[in-house]
């Protein structure tokens, strides 16, 4: 398998730490792509994917799999289904719903930063980007008071928390997330010292 | 279980479509709800969800299952499994990986929207209307060039991409989608005879 990636993607991040986790990241061939929005791609629209996002996994039958979130479902089955994504009950919809909104915090958070460096700077409108922001924000707190979500066994949701904060740290490291959740920040610390979470850190900004 | 929703959501008419098809219509309660980015919903941010997007599914105990792609799938498992999503193999990550892009797409088409239409008229910025127009343009042509994919049983892919060419319909009527994608053009004839496509079109622009 051949998986599209950029070390600065929080997205493609959370892939690798899946492909780790569950003993499969030998299988999967990195290529360094880049995108931007505003930017054309003709040959990644045309052989990869019309909506230009990193990363797209490409099967050795060429068959290639979008978004991040039904790689990591995808590998989780490779890998014998159930071991990031609970298999069944209500946990499973309890699990896909928090990787949900983790992945439109981390989409409104992309928002924000194309506000910020990507849009010329007269087009900006600050209000599309508290807006923005503020999902994120709020979403972080939603996960500060589920302490229960924080301490159980290693799953996506966790994954996902993880990158969206290591994110924050990237690209917006004044926000101070620490000092509104400090139990976000206990947690986050204890993930970083899992080898596939150092493994996968973004690059000095 | 209740379901946030407003009438011109391709995202929330997905899921009525999907209820409908799989005979549980019945059983959900529609709430009539409005969100807009830059628009504060205190309400919704806490009780619902801090992305503040419908459509939110809230189970009879107060859990709340965000988006629209994992509500359609839990009601496709509490109809029994594998209707509108196939229950395993290649045709399960072929059918959950067309949807993802089928979301991106729709996410792509609201971006336009608030460019074009929220957005404050001198902080418009032309080359990311463009570029997130192209991105569902480039969608649609590779559906168009799919047959296959248009001629199957109905499943979660079909009624994803009646969704995202209503929508073009419905919010960007001038642009020309059936001249370019004759195929596409027949497929939405075909759909739109169903009674949950006619059930669940949005109101007049």
């Amino acid at each position: 398998m051949k998986l599209t990636f950029s070390p600065s993607s929080p997205f493609a991040r959370k892939v690798r730490i899946c492909a780790i986790e569950l003993g499969l990241i030998d299988k999967i061939e990195f290529i360094p792509t880049t995108v931007a929005p505003g930017t054309p791609n003709e040959k990644y629209t045309h052989d990869i994917s019309p909506l230009r996002k990193l990363p797209a996994l490409i099967l050795d039958d060429g068959t290639v799999i979008v978004d991040s979130y039904v790689i990591c479902e995808y590998l989780d089955d490779l890998a014998g289904g159930g071991k990031l994504i609970p298999a069944s009950g209500i946990a499973r919809w309890k699990v896909k719903s928090e990787h949900a909104m983790l992945q439109g915090m981390l989409d409104a958070m992309l928002l924000c930063r194309y506000e910020s460096m990507l849009r010329p700077e007269a087009q900006r409108w600050q209000t599309w980007y508290d807006d923005q922001w503020d999902r994120a924000w709020q979403g972080f707190a939603r996960f500060e008071a589920q302490p229960d979500v924080l301490a159980r066994p290693l799953d996506i949701t966790q994954i996902a928390l993880t990158c969206a904060l290591g994110y924050a740290d990237f690209r917006f490291p004044d926000c101070g997330w620490r000092n509104s959740f400090p139990k976000l920040a206990a947690f986050y610390a204890t993930m970083s010292q899992r080898p596939s979470v150092q493994a996968s850190a973004p690059p000095k900004a």
